[in-house]
């Protein structure tokens, strides 16, 4: 790795100068000839029958061009993981999110007042809004045809004998943590405007994560509207923010589909910051019951857990958290035996959908605070059972996981050194320090038939270089990074990269910017790709220059050989050379990667990822024994990386991470009362803002990933996972009193601390 | 050729329905966020002196962001081929387009203001308007600083010994020819948008034909604004009608560029009609001197021509035509000794400028109406002397071109037999028959250092082709033709293949929409990446197939195996299989195809096109003595193509071709006064209208090229290119006059008509 010239370096953001000059065309600043407005009418109970729906004022209203009911989408149309959303309701709706009719005007004030105008008569009906409560055998069904409320995933995995570890154990810790509903809070909130042309082929503009898959879906959606045959196109806009809330398509796409083709008009609909909070799903929230053993030397002997997840009214790909959360806890740490059974469960409650973590924050929280409970029993310092059950190298976990590289042990002992845990561990004197660790997937996750991207390279006679990947700019960085590469490879700089990466007509497939995986697979990708036009350069250089191509070596944009250093010649010279003589070509390049990861088997056994991200968080905290207010004084972020590729964009990651984990600890929730949201917006959902930032030290561990671009993993979603329990452990050690329900809330605090004085007096 | 599914068929133009509804965004129908509106003030002189412009009034009306003069055009900037052409003219302007001064205001309607309020002082200078008079010794000077008005440009051409033929020859014609200033009448007119970003990097929409080579041209532009690496991206937005006239780049697009920075807006320029005849550069008029020899049998024993042309002011691309003239002047019929000189002479009058057929028109009119001269010295009918010189394959002309496929003596004979030439020809009572050859490149034309042009194709997994190509659309159906020839090769439908053509940014290289290599040049390079695809998908097909790749075979979206036919996989599921496996990958192709002709040596031989396309066309005339006006009563069109890849297209070009050549010999004319455009409007300048449409006969020869795609030449140009001597002959035939001085007005009949009564009387 010596050498380099780009990778490692703290390069500025390609796309900052865009941003900050108000440049960027994000969805909002989006227009389209002839385009309408859309607005959607969400339903005004959380279970009700919908008794009659009159649109008939409504679409009066002068500049009203479509009002649509449930009764309009075409073939019984859903949409889904299970396929169980309509994206209009007829007959029954199943949550306050529910659409139940949609205007078009050409104005976004006429279609508010429209929507004003449709008279609903609603039978209102008993919600269910506990997922326990609607596990009960006999209690209503959501979704009558289903016969249960529990969805039919089988979220299951069984290793080793985890009875027979139990009775071996010399301790063991068990305990039920629970987990809220917590939202992205994207400062660019959703939207998309849908248009047909004339042959009815559709292009969609829209914020999403997953431009192929929503290709996909919109093109089944079409088929069933009756509309065969067509194409899809979809174009991103800027993205301000996804963090998974982008990685499903939604009902309101599909209802711009929908009067986009009632009305032949572009429809547009982005949501206000009111609408972002009501009808984007958040994280799920759980329940766990969690038992986890150690022998005498603090060696774990099993893990068990149940985990109960509110799955809200519909189905979203969020649904498959359960996937994810078995990173952990099959895998974290070395567990000889593991049983983990989870249930998604139909409530009249908000649907959920991918949060950064995927499900690792709700688990990790579970079993981390769990771990210090066990360490306590055996008498053992939580970074000492930690250090002792670390994962590492070589190893192959439950899961059938091959871990390779592995940082974990130094990312402990970079907190315990960098935190003095030694020094502050169990003064119990309102101050305190605690840690937790984390896996995840740190080399792609293959949950769909395909993880991969693909690149396509061109490089004009200039050396100016396009490079069209299937990869999305969700505002991580993704841009930089693979222009950092691609820079790398030719020898030219990273402003000569031009990243095109928005328009499924252009740029090859890709999964999605989920599972950490941009700069894995995207990299690889544009790594290969780059590799390609290099050895194409060579050869052409190695034969101007009548040198092998072995002797030649490529640095600041000129070609030499490395016998004789004379014999050089700069590489837009060999570009022009190849172009400009018969036969010639412009240089042009492809290369599709996908990881040699595996989807699970029946069992849930295969080695999901290529490569796995490790961490552990340290943290001391102060907490106000009169107010239950808790101060972050110290924050350790420490990170297996594989390879920094740009350590400023990678900080960004840990410190953004981070403090979105310190949100969802101490502060977010969604308040939901019997199915009405109470909070929804930024004054009353208490978002971390830049006031709340407490000291962050990013600590980057490099363990060289011979997988990774240049020995990088993913670290898009690590930062915030192991967060929760870390403050969690620090605040038992300040006063004494564990939070199992997050987030922390002084109230909670102060009630723990009341109960334990109550017992001690 | 058996067997072809979609090459040859009668496939409608994929891009009508865009068009057709009027969902095409041509650059008048773009808006950018935040676009001004620019405008340009011309001079009001031909030839002046500027003394003063005063800009205050006009950059104080309100609105207004800027006004530019020539002051404001960094580091002496000047563009055109020989960068004699600063985009604002300072000091001296040379034309009545010259631009003087522009503006950028928030509306059209204040940028026209403030034009009016823009105050010059002119003295003004005598003009000179007529290349003869330029050409004169001691004649003033036009660019003062070249000390000739007669451009350097060394178009002179021998092979042979024309003085000996001259003196071995039976019979001699020789007179002299001239033609008129004649525009391209594209219903969309030019303009263009800039924009900077905030890097300064350069975005260019424009109707231009030729994105990659203005690509460079504005960032030759941008470094001596002091830009240096710099990123130009050229966007085409759709082109309503090119014909040469967008083949280069003008004053307007570096003043919007130079407004843009100025105002750090986006700024628009687009132009009126009226500007349009003013400032876009026509056909040159030029003036031929002609002889032409035979012997006794009418064999062809030399050609000699002098031609002057009208340069304008300044040079563009356009100066180049003299060297395609050299194509039918060596090589049109088999001539053995030839001599060609051609001088471009700097006057004050417009420039000129590529049209279609690029000088071929002006030198085949002055050849083959000196053919029938010849002809009827020799008293050989004018049929007979071209069947006798006619072209061949396995010829090399004098230019060394190689004559492959050749059907020119097929179209003769269709024409003479169509026509019924030997039941009408000769009769002199007031209807006559004529007809004239062509030669034309057809396998493109190597008149720039490539003359490649690149592909890259990919398949998603529901079987829909994206083909990203260099090539422009400019209404010729090089979008329909591509998507033909990928279809034929995948095997899917001309619907499922999707055609991206307008954005250098993913568009590979192409050098333009000229010399008919459009479907010859972008069809094989589509048709080589198509191949490639092919392969992959056979591959995967024969492993999934237990069948060798040559045993398979695909149609109508099947591949089979030729040995089984129950063996059998759909092409959607080869994709499927090859993306959705470990290790898969999208299927994604490219391929450059650089033509194997040659750039012209010193001595301006070379085979500048891999084949040539050849012609006749046939017409018979009605010419009234009373009026002196022209009835066409039959015109038949016969054209060797090589391969029809799309009859209907095919046709349309010849339609098109033979009407624009009908207005060019029969009405249309730019009349300059002493540098003042006079008929600068569709009123007064007589293009043919649809009620002038004769009846035409487009007869299709194919050739089957062996190097063209499925065996196609180049057509696009070739329809006009013998229409006016045809015609001159024809009136010839029927009336006994000759006309040489295009266009054939009925005044210029009724004079000629007089004075040979006069003659006879």
């Amino acid at each position: 790795m010596d050498g380099l010239k780009f990778v490692g370096q703290r390069v500025p953001k390609k796309d900052a100068p865009l941003k900050a000059t108000g440049d960027a065309v994000y969805i909002q600043d989006l227009k389209v000839p002839g385009m309408l407005h859309g607005k959607i009418l969400y339903s005004k109970y959380p279970h009700a029958r919908i008794v009659k729906i009159d649109t008939a004022k409504a679409l009066a209203l002068p500049g009203v061009k479509a009002v649509l009911t449930g009764a309009d989408v075409p073939n019984n149309f859903k949409f889904g993981f299970l396929k169980d959303n309509p994206p209009l309701k007829s007959g029954k709706v199943l949550s306050t999110r529910d659409e139940i009719a949609a205007v078009a005007a050409v104005s976004l004030e006429i279609a508010e007042e429209a929507l004003d105008l449709i008279e609903v008569e609603y039978e209102e009906l008993p919600g269910i809004f506990d997922p326990l409560t609607a596990m009960k055998e006999g209690s209503a069904l959501i979704h009558e045809e289903l016969k249960s409320n529990v969805l039919k995933l089988p979220w299951k995995f069984v290793h080793g004998d985890v009875e027979a570890a139990k009775k071996e154990s010399a301790f063991i810790a068990e305990d039920t943590f629970s987990t809220q509903w917590v939202t992205h809070c994207c400062l660019g909130t959703s939207g998309c405007v849908a248009t047909f042309d004339a042959s009815n082929n559709l292009t969609v503009y829209s914020n999403t994560q997953i431009p192929s898959l929503a290709q996909n879906d919109f093109l089944e959606a079409l088929k069933t509207f009756g509309l065969k045959k067509k194409r899809v196109r979809v174009i991103q806009a800027v993205i301000g923010g996804g963090f998974g809330s982008k990685l499903d398509t939604y009902a309101y796409e599909y209802i711009a589909i929908l009067l986009a083709l009632k009305t032949r008009k572009p429809v547009k609909i982005v949501f206000s910051r009111e609408e972002e909070f009501l009808a984007t799903s958040p994280r799920q929230c759980t329940i766990t019951k969690i038992s986890q053993g150690c022998d005498k030397d603090g060696r774990l002997t099993f893990r068990e857990m149940e985990m109960v997840l509110d799955n809200g009214a519909y189905t979203s790909w969020g649904a498959t958290t359960p996937s994810v959360m078995m990173v952990p806890i099959s895998s974290l740490y070395k567990v000889p035996n593991i049983k983990y059974t989870a249930k998604c469960v139909y409530t009249n409650n908000t649907y959920c959908q991918a949060f950064r973590g995927y499900g690792n924050p709700q688990a990790t929280f579970a079993i981390e605070s769990c771990l210090d409970q066990l360490a306590e029993k055996a008498g053992i310092d939580p970074h000492e059972i930690r250090r002792i059950n670390a994962n590492e190298p070589g190893e192959l976990t439950p899961q059938n996981f091959k871990i390779t590289s592995c940082g974990m042990k130094d990312c402990i002992e970079e907190v315990v050194k960098r935190l003095d845990w030694k020094g502050k561990r169990g003064k119990a004197d309102g101050r305190g320090v605690g840690m937790a660790s984390l896996i995840h997937v740190g080399g792609a996750a293959r949950v769909y038939k395909s993880d991969g991207c693909g690149t396509i390279i061109k490089v004009d006679d200039n050396g100016k270089v396009d490079v069209i990947t299937g990869s999305s700019e969700i505002g991580q960085g993704s841009d930089t990074i693979i222009a950092q590469i691609v820079a790398e490879v030719l020898g030219v700089g990273v402003d000569d990269i031009n990243i095109i990466n928005n328009d499924t007509d252009v740029c090859p497939w890709d999964v999605g910017a989920h599972a950490s995986r941009t700069t894995f697979v995207a990299g690889n990708s544009a790594l290969g790709a780059a590799e390609k036009i290099r050895d194409q350069i060579m050869e052409i250089a190695a034969k101007t220059l009548g040198e092998p191509v072995e002797a030649l070596e490529m640095k600041d944009g000129i070609i030499f050989s490395k016998n004789d250093k004379e014999k050089n010649i700069p590489f837009g010279k060999v570009l022009r050379k190849a172009h400009y003589s018969l036969g010639g070509r412009m240089l042009v390049a492809e290369n599709f990667y996908d990881p040699p990861n595996e989807n699970f088997d029946q069992t849930f056994r295969g080695n999901l990822s290529v490569t796995y991200a490790y961490g552990a968080h340290g943290v001391e905290v102060e907490v106000d024994k009169e107010t239950g207010q808790v101060k972050i004084l110290n924050y350790i972020a420490a990170h297996d990386v594989g390879k920094a590729i740009n350590p400023m964009l990678l900080e960004g990651q840990i410190y953004g991470g981070g403090l979105q984990g310190i949100g969802y600890a101490l502060g977010e929730r969604m308040i939901y009362d019997k199915g009405y949201l109470k909070n929804g917006n930024f004054l009353d959902y208490k978002m971390p803002t830049v006031r709340d930032v407490p000291p962050v030290q990013a600590v980057i561990v490099e363990s060289d990933e011979h997988a990774g671009p240049f020995g990088a993993k993913g670290i898009g979603e690590p930062g915030l996972v192991p967060t929760a329990p870390a403050i969690a452990n620090a605040i038992y050690d300040a006063v004494g009193v564990r939070i199992k329900d997050l987030p922390i809330t002084p109230e909670k605090i102060l009630k723990a601390l009341k109960e334990k004085a109550k017992q001690n007096g």
